[in-house]
């Protein structure tokens, strides 16, 4: 009958429901619900009291969920999951109080983890990466974006995108590949940074697409980053060339109207927004641009204030959450942490934080079947050990994820 | 030769040094150190080339740290980790901007974690307890302290202590239990509280000490708490007995005293601390109290500000991290959380969190052979994934440790 059925849940979490309403609604959770699996896909979802009779019987594996939590398996939207060597050091210099300029002047910053993945083979990049993507997916994270923009040349970036098609095919969870070459100056084009813009524009983003090594294309607008029209010029050739578009925006410096921008290139994603204003809350709540939050960052920099997801989520935002695990200003893959500082501190309830990490983040990586449970979709289940969704952020730090289910494969668990 | 031989360290932190001076002196490391273990204890810190030639050839077990840190077993000096029922609706109240009496009159607070505790059975509290005793000890933690706290009654009180003796059987880290029966006055007690203070000196406190079932007696000191006279005269009963003691002191309400109280009462520890005044400060500089902080739970409850930890180190007090696990005000085990938090926000350096767990958890217990490798000493030791102690706090809310070592036996990894 079923591959795989799911039993005795306290709650499956469906989310079928709007995803800008209430978030519980759209959670659209099923009490004493079970899921049945065939192949990759969910072929049933409903009250465990409605299975038909000889489900039980003829199903080859049973999970029994204890008691627990059935939600879709969740999608991490925003990371930079692959980089070499670490910057432990620099975050025992901030915490010191020293600068950025401090910082990067005793060899910190980006430009750090630049050289150390520049000198990085593939190999060297995909052994580092593969145990994070696997504390992820222990976490029930079944869809990963990974960025590049740690090669920022030629060379480097397009290394960065075939280390993750090739992670993508050595390891259970699906990774979306985000072409971010704008991320940052690279060192030897300080004094020349227009060289680096065409460099990007006519070199790295068609080589990118011709290989067809990113479904996005990303853009990091801040002061010493890239300005808005650079993001225009950029993001109009990504979209023309088939890839979504993203924004890194209004993280550090107020008044960017970082968020306006990403509405007006109809950006799947407007990302960090700890600097967001009233109006860019107002374009976002209008549009189909999803707000992509990153709480551990913004504890882990020291910046404040944290994004205002309680008010993007009052005006009609789509608010997603992400790990945002880097090795600069997050060097931090617990889920349970994003969505705890998420509550605490950008004012979202817990059901707003698992629908961030469920269907909103699919909404920003352009997935719409993902991040739900219903006939049809993608068979990406996560088994919680606590009958609620408020344990989840509750337990901050701490994974209670017990069974993880990709593409009707128990992969943990 | 030995039992146990840890080679292939990046460093072998021996916590030999002064615990009061320079951090990384007083975790006193060895650069590509040894440990060799017989029986129970250290045998051997040295350098790895210093090793009797003979010693890799007849250790039957050798432990390859591949890199790695090996520290002492962690010592968690502050947890409630035995309780009953969760709290988790209460954490999405407070993250929704409930305040304390509205979240007590929803049936939340102190009182819902006692009502459960009460209805538990011995072998209940024994079975919930143990996931995150297990936790803890994944993370490299093979001494934690345990509050009762939560019965709050002469028999619930009791029967938390005596879960906590069974616990310590029953599972592989040292419990040091404490009577904590003056954490809360109960609801019973409200009308009456002078008559819930007389159980716990006159009733409570002795029969713990006759079972031998406390080696502390804390009580916490606040606003609708206990009073500091209160603390003089159950704490002064309480070494009459042969009781150490310790406080939660100057943690909500500023112009408490409490540090300096516990001072008097020549306690080992001052608990909490985000109130200290600059007395304060100058006070436990000058004792022997430790300066125990929680900087998870000051995240956890939205309480500003965190604890002065740098002034506190520059005054010249010993300072101790915990991770004050319990359902109210931390439901957090991660001690890499704790340690991050405490490097973030309450300005210590990543060594002085190490020794925060180890060395100067160990003296807040009383216990001065533990938090160290030396000869003699017990052999509780972690080897961490991490050449370095930075890394530790770094990687916030993941677990780098690999291998577990308590009493001379591996019992993780």
């Amino acid at each position: 009958m079923f591959d795989i059925l799911i039993r005795n849940s306290a709650w499956v979490l469906t989310g079928r429901g709007d995803v800008r309403g209430d978030a519980m609604a759209a959670l659209a959770p099923v009490r004493a619900g079970a899921v049945g699996i065939k192949g990759a896909s969910v072929a049933w979802v409903g009250l465990e009291a409605d299975l038909p009779k000889e489900a039980l019987a003829q199903t080859p594996r049973v999970l029994d969920a204890q008691g627990g939590l059935v939600t879709p398996g969740l999608l991490d939207c925003h990371t930079h999951a692959v980089f070499a060597g670490q910057r432990a050091h620099e975050f025992a210099m901030r915490c010191a109080g020293k600068s950025y300029l401090e910082i990067a002047a005793a060899g910190g910053g980006i430009a750090s983890t630049v050289r150390a993945t520049r000198k990085a083979t593939e190999d060297d990049l995909i052994a580092s990466a593969r145990p994070r993507l696997r504390r992820l997916l222990e976490q029930g994270v079944t869809t990963v974006e990974v960025k590049s923009g740690y090669g920022l040349n030629f060379d480097d970036e397009l290394k960065m995108l075939r280390v993750v098609k090739r992670l993508n095919a050595l390891q259970p969870a699906t990774l979306v590949p985000t072409l971010l070459c704008a991320h940052a100056i690279p060192e030897e084009h300080r004094a020349h940074r227009e060289a680096y813009f065409e460099l990007c524009l006519n070199s790295i983003l068609p080589a990118a697409a011709k290989e067809h090594l990113a479904a996005f294309c990303d853009i990091f607008v801040e002061q010493h980053a890239f300005t808005a029209d650079e993001a225009r010029t950029l993001l109009a050739r990504a979209s023309q060339l088939g890839m979504g578009v993203r924004l890194h925006v209004d993280q550090l410096t107020p008044g960017q109207k970082g968020a306006e921008l990403a509405v007006e290139l109809k950006a799947s994603s407007a990302d960090h927004l700890e600097q967001i204003s009233e109006q860019g809350i107002a374009a976002l709540a209008r549009s189909e641009t999803v707000a992509v939050l990153a709480p551990t960052s913004t504890l882990f920099v020291k910046a404040r204030p944290f994004a205002p997801g309680r008010k993007l989520r009052e005006a009609g935002a789509v608010v997603a959450l992400c790990t945002n695990v880097n090795p600069g200003s997050a060097m931090s893959d617990s889920v349970s942490l994003a969505m705890g500082l998420a509550c605490l501190e950008n004012g979202l309830t817990p059901a707003e934080a698992l629908l961030g990490f469920t269907r909103a983040a699919a909404m920003a990586l352009r997935l719409p079947q993902a991040g739900r449970l219903q006939e049809g979709a993608p068979a990406d289940v996560a088994i919680f050990a606590c009958p609620d969704i408020e344990s989840i952020p509750y337990n901050m730090g701490t994974n209670l994820v017990r069974t993880v289910v990709k593409s009707g494969r128990v992969v943990v668990g």
